[in-house]
């Protein structure tokens, strides 16, 4: 052993994954967009006025009441699955979707990130290579990059992955990828939604892949979001055998809360319980006690379409004033169905990242497209959230970046 | 691509870490003994008498309380390192015990688990030497079994690792090993601690190891439930730079909240913060601020100490009835000063595994040891709860596992 090493010297060494570990580039963004009095299109919160604040006190009170037999069990250590009501809830709520699932299938988790790191875990090897669309969720691609995997993006449009470039990737591709990530419900960043033409024809195309087929990890945070009518029944409902499936409490009750689920082929199963286990034991037990309690007596039969309402008129509010401040302008946009995103394409020549201080200055904020791009960013392209802003404020903000983008294409 | 593949076959193709996976051996054994009736010492929970049911409803009351300017907070996002009020009052615990601390340097995790989770995911590459004792936790070895490491088992004896023996091991490797993992209070599943003289002559060791030293990971759910006077200060406070602290509010108040957090060396502190945004982007933000209400006005000064004084009688009457019913037997067991756990060794010739069926018949449940163990397990032995029985059923299970081991040795 060397002991003429400077004391200064640090011990530890850092994993090869961690160097493929970066800061969120969203999160430095935000930082910048934090300035008090700054309309800000830039998050990606749900609105709190849809939190059941009243319907959580209600529960909590029942929970840990006198008397009540739940709450030793619930402070105590819980099964790593998850709560039996709880996940026969889940299946409940697929059946409704056109999903048959059975409660087995269900891994309650500390929020649907936390299911996006156990299909890393479970799926990615050093190098597998893996579909995602263009663009795509950024906390994804975060969850999935410490596993190392060769990331490929197929090119997508405004209906979701295009089934042809899909063929023609795996037709090239020398190793079959380890599965496909989509979000084909109201996509973060996009707002987009995959019609029934376009599910059943990339379906076909991974079904009809190699080795069985190409398994498809299938993301759902904002299905419920929906505005006018319900998106498409779920991948899962028609490929049970071959998709993963994720949902979350995050935006029909409250992120803080951290639970979402993963609906798996019962033969993954136990890798990701396993996987879960390891991660964190199991999801606070508490949580999904006080979330059994709201759940009782239909609440969200009541409660979701309340957020429906407010985020479809926010969306209304949003494509109004960006049809009348951008009209003139070289701008396109989505025309969301639900959730609570719009992607915006500025003029030829000018690029979001470098139009986001000038944005700034001018009193709002969005996230600049980039950090969605697995590969080959568009530079053009930015988010806007509608939820969290008033029509008045929607309205003086798409003026605002309207006056921005005037000044810089000018 | 290959078109004739049985529409049978199945599409998924699992990461070679997940061969590694397996369930919890403890997992499958606690099965066997939830057999209605059994004296149950085999678990490995905190006694639910302890749970703080009214600080918590009255917390839940005033986080979520009409008027309450946090309810909305504390169910929205929240910044991936913790609450700044949990974070400081980690800092002011560690201060209490020697160690100085910068609330910067505190993680909040999804229960100490999560803590070991993404120490693994920034520390270990595949093949990475690291170090843990004879016998260590169980969970730990769960969390980095994922990233594949090369876990090398160090002589240890009632004190806790052999300095001697880590030094010949440091000598002999020919690759540093990335991290020693220890558990120096009142480990599981031993029960044993480490003198203060053990930490001074194994940190020396470490700190002279080639390569700026040989890290450790110090793991410390236990500590505050010490019977008679506190255990020796941290590792942690002797050795700032090249420890990675980790603690739980499991034991203290309640595992069903999932709070834990890791205390981190400034330079380390940025990949762990990023590999928690990838794994769950937050701690519960709901349940930090129950507790952080919880904490309020020195809760834990009075509601520790009847947790120290009911486990105290509780090893009080373990000691008694196993002095008592294994006279005559050549049987040994650890005298653990904090914590929840006995360590037993059985006599020669007898496996703890083949005599778990048997007392399970006599009415008690143990853990066999050798799940506990990495390498070359001593089957004799056994981890024996005391937290979560009476005196009197302690006294009647010591019986029975008595009648049983004196059976199985004539």
């Amino acid at each position: 052993m060397n002991h003429t090493e400077s004391p200064t010297t640090s011990p530890w060494r850092l994993a090869a994954r961690a160097a493929a570990m970066n800061p969120s580039a969203i999160r430095e963004i935000l930082k910048v967009t934090e300035r008090p009095g700054i309309l800000n299109f830039a998050g990606g919160l749900p609105s709190p006025e849809t939190f059941p604040v009243e319907a959580m006190r209600a529960a909590c009170a029942t929970v840990l009441g006198e008397g009540s037999a739940i709450a030793k069990p619930a402070l105590q250590y819980a099964a790593s699955e998850g709560l039996p009501e709880l996940r026969q809830w889940v299946a409940g709520e697929m059946a409704k979707q056109g999903a048959t699932v059975s409660p087995d299938q269900v891994l309650i988790t500390t929020g649907s990130q936390q299911g996006l790191d156990l299909v890393a875990k479970v799926l990615i090897d050093a190098g597998s290579p893996l579909l995602v669309e263009t663009p795509t969720y950024l906390g994804a691609l975060q969850a999935f990059t410490p596993m190392q995997p060769q990331v490929i993006s197929v090119a997508s449009d405004d209906e979701g992955v295009l089934p042809e470039a899909l063929a023609a990737q795996l037709e090239s591709g020398a190793e079959p990828p380890r599965f496909m990530y989509l979000l084909p419900n109201f996509q973060n960043p996009t707002g987009r939604t995959m019609p029934e033409a376009r599910r059943e024809a990339v379906l076909a195309v991974c079904r009809a892949s190699a080795g069985g087929g190409l398994p498809i990890i299938e993301d759902n945070p904002y299905g419920e979001l929906w505005f006018d009518q319900p998106p498409p029944a779920p991948l899962l409902a028609r490929w049970p055998e071959g998709v993963i499936y994720l949902g979350s409490f995050s935006k029909i009750l409250a992120p803080g809360l951290r639970l979402g689920y993963v609906i798996a082929p019962p033969a993954l199963y136990p890798k990701l319980l396993q996987a879960k286990q390891a991660a964190d034991l199991h999801t606070p037990g508490f949580n999904q006690r006080v979330v059994i309690e709201v759940l009782k007596g239909g609440f969200l039969d009541r409660h979701v379409p309340t957020i429906r309402a407010l985020y479809k008129a926010q969306r209304d509010a949003m494509m109004a004033a960006l049809g009348q401040h951008m009209a003139g302008l070289d701008v396109a946009w989505t025309q969301p169905q639900g959730g609570m995103f719009v992607w915006l394409r500025l003029p030829e020549g000018l690029n979001a990242q470098a139009l986001l201080p000038k944005a700034v200055d001018a009193g709002m904020a969005f996230v600049p497209g980039t950090p969605f791009y697995a590969h080959q960013p568009d530079a053009r392209t930015l988010r806007l959230s509608f939820v969290t802003s008033t029509a008045a404020q929607i309205d003086q903000g798409m003026a605002a970046l309207a006056r921005v983008i005037r000044a810089a294409a000018s």
